[in-house]
């Protein structure tokens, strides 16, 4: 089921007047993706990823020419792409993903918080859908393959299966998620976790949460008709660039995502005695920086100190007053942990507390805490884990179970239904940034595997 | 010999126009604190504190009046007191100091820099004057002792001999330095060490220092004239608080200031590489923050590894981009470190950059230094020493031999003669804080010191 919602089209003329973006330059943009081969007709990967003759084909090529084509909304002079939710160049870009759903024969529409759906009907009309797909918003000055690989790989997908009238039992949809890097807003739409008082929260872009959804053709102040139920899905499968670099460094194609970790983040407050620096003899000192220095540094040490892929950061620390000359009185830091097990994140948490009260004695200095923000793990389910797993082996790709550190749409969707995630390597680990890079032999091999997990799941399903 | 400059009473009426503070508002705090016994006659000190018979008396309770009656001028509602350099309240408090110095029977004129000069002639016309005297400015939100007690005891100091009709063998001048909480802009312009790009700088009272000056009645324009010549003085002593807590912890009545420290401060930058918080692992990081945290930890355990009074203090520390969610790629922090001895300083600093070296081969982080400011050490004199000990001996206080920490006047002074400081107690140790606070008997004790002394340099010098 199609959550409500018009087609692009037609909001768009009904939107004309809101388009800011030059239109002149918008569609010399487009046209210059078609010129470029982006929407050319399929022709066969000429490399050694052909998929077994039981597994469809589909297009490794023109999937990556989709991708740099996409690269141009939005791109950066030093290279990456600033295509923030809700912008002049999202719109365009979902205007342009929207022409690639339409030519792999999806049925589209916008829901109200502005996500894009594409729909196929299945053969059996009992079942409920299949979903698959990821966001095209990011960060600003990213870069061109966190979300838009699992985008226009899911797209790609529904291209194939069209291109070799492959029909599936379960409806499919893809779905290009809208601002998921400010916050997951429209998967938690569509999940019913977004909360009327976040609608008023300005984006990168601008725009506030609710100006943002109609600028890409939602109704904001329906917002709680986007929201589906939990068993309103077949399964939801997600394929996304680790954005991490254990795959790359250990060799490993294909990841398959055990979850999606928990976030749980205190501001953590050290009070000392702010003093002249010159003055105060260094015994004689209750330094908070010196205080804040040694928690970091424990914060590290108790985290590595058990087996496991948890992390603690401090990203933030402020001292005060902030002066050379003067001993810091006050430091105020932000601690990040992050694991899918929130009982390993609680006691680690508790072992924190307890060497901080430590640290705090050793020169009189206090720390308190106090949690601002907690996400909790999502986890995937292990049917999709299997078929993920499955397909990959039956392209002979090497897999590993991991969990994914960083938030997802995904998560959402666990709400709702069975949920799966399907890594591929990021080179060096970057992203957010615009040396972020996945080779176009991995993309392709992303795309084939998440192919193979749809058809399977739809037999299982 | 007094620097150029006219009465302060004719300044005051040539810049009728340029004094902002209501003429009612200051006239009735003058009128309070001559209400408040300030200006009344000397009362013998009912303590147990009267001096030898062979010293001179002063009246600590005069001298503790005219605290009190000083601390209207700028007092906050908090406590304490915001006699900013240039503003309003300096002047007024200027105004004040002015008059009581005439009721000591001294000469008062204000030199180009704004400093107030009360002069005695000696009975030996050859001889250089014996300077003593202090500030009364105040950084925002500081204290009413910081500079106060040298100023009004100096004040004190020659009323009680011109009571006592004790004629010195030098002329003596008591100054009233300018703007000393901005960086020693008075002194410095009478050392000669002002440079004239320095006069465009802002104050806190906003004015630019050139303004400032001519605010408080010198001749910004002709800076230069303020400067006297090495031998132009016989001696310069300073009474001041400690602003640190040792002679109050350790029950010391007096400090013999060995020198005033030199200040060295380097900008010290730490590279990483900035990446995601949630999708790095902890054992491929290059963690900016957890080197800048390590060294902080370091430099306080490398300057307390030997005995001594120098001091390493890092009182600032900024990490990029400082996000909750992002590893930081870059941490900027300041490292102070102070000590009489430059040779110590310098070693103490190559030990930190070698350790620096390591810590940031611990997870491939860089360090570099950038030397940002240094000020020199300044000795005060063996011989001052001598007779500050002596004084305070006589009137049966314990002593100790000491460093300033914090820069004052008396490091200009020790460029152009032989120079001396006297500290007392500082409660708890804290300073520019409105916190501050130093006993009426101690403040008594280091007055009664601090003529001691002077009259035996009259002696020798």
């Amino acid at each position: 089921m199609v959550a409500p919602g018009r087609s692009v089209a037609e909001r768009d003329c009904g939107h004309a007047g809101l388009f800011v973006m030059h239109r002149r330059q918008f569609t010399g943009h487009l046209a210059a993706a078609l010129a470029g081969g982006a929407l050319l007709p399929r022709q066969p990967f000429a490399g050694s990823l052909r998929a077994p003759a039981r597994l469809p084909d589909l297009s490794g090529e023109r999937l990556n020419g989709h991708i740099k084509a996409l690269a141009e909304f939005g791109a950066n002079p030093q290279g990456g792409v600033s295509r923030v939710a809700y912008s002049d160049w999202d719109k365009a870009g979902r205007a342009h993903v929207t022409q690639l759903m339409r030519l792999a024969n999806l049925e589209v529409s916008v829901d109200i918080a502005g996500n894009i759906w594409g729909r196929r009907a299945g053969t059996d009309p009992n079942l409920k859908p299949l979903v698959f797909g990821s966001h095209i918003d990011s960060v600003p000055n990213g870069g061109n393959y966190d979300g838009t690989v699992g985008s226009l790989s899911s797209i790609e997908v529904a291209h194939a299966l069209a291109e070799q009238n492959i029909r599936t039992r379960h409806p499919i949809e893809v779905v290009i998620w809208a601002n998921e890097e400010g916050g997951l807003f429209g998967s938690r739409a569509v999940s019913g976790q977004l909360k009327a008082d976040e609608l008023s929260k300005v984006s990168w872009s601008g725009k506030t949460i609710a100006q943002g959804m109609d600028f890409l053709g939602g109704y904001s102040f329906h917002m709680d008709n986007a929201a589906r139920k939990r068993g309103d899905i077949a399964a939801y499968i997600e394929l996304h660039i680790e954005q991490g670099g254990t795959l790359e460094r250990d060799k490993v194609d294909i990841g398959v995502v055990q979850g999606i970790v928990g976030i749980h983040r205190w501001d953590v407050t050290i009070t000392g005695v702010q003093n002249h620096a010159g003055t105060t003899p260094m015994d004689q000192r209750h330094d908070a920086m010196l205080s804040g220095a040694r928690f970091v540094e424990m914060v590290n040490r108790v985290v590595r100190a058990e087996p496991g892929r948890q992390v603690g950061t401090v990203g933030r620390l402020e001292a005060f007053p902030g002066a050379p000359n003067v001993i810091p009185g006050k430091v105020v830091c932000i601690l990040e942990m992050r694991d899918l097990d929130a009982a390993k994140i609680a006691r680690l948490h508790t072992m924190i507390m307890a060497e901080a009260l430590k640290i705090g004695q050793m020169n009189g200095t206090s720390f308190s805490f106090e949690k601002v923000h907690e996400d909790v793990a999502a986890m995937s389910d292990s049917g999709i884990r299997r078929v993920i797993d499955a397909a990959a082996k039956e392209l002979k790709l090497s897999t590993r179970e991991m969990p994914s550190g960083a938030g997802h749409d995904a998560q959402s969707m666990a709400m709702l239904g069975p949920m799966g995630m399907i890594f591929i390597p990021s080179i060096g680990g970057i992203s957010h940034s615009p040396k972020e890079f996945s080779k176009p032999e991995d993309i392709e091999r992303g795309a084939r595997v998440l192919m193979g997990a749809v058809l399977a799941a739809d037999k299982i399903a």
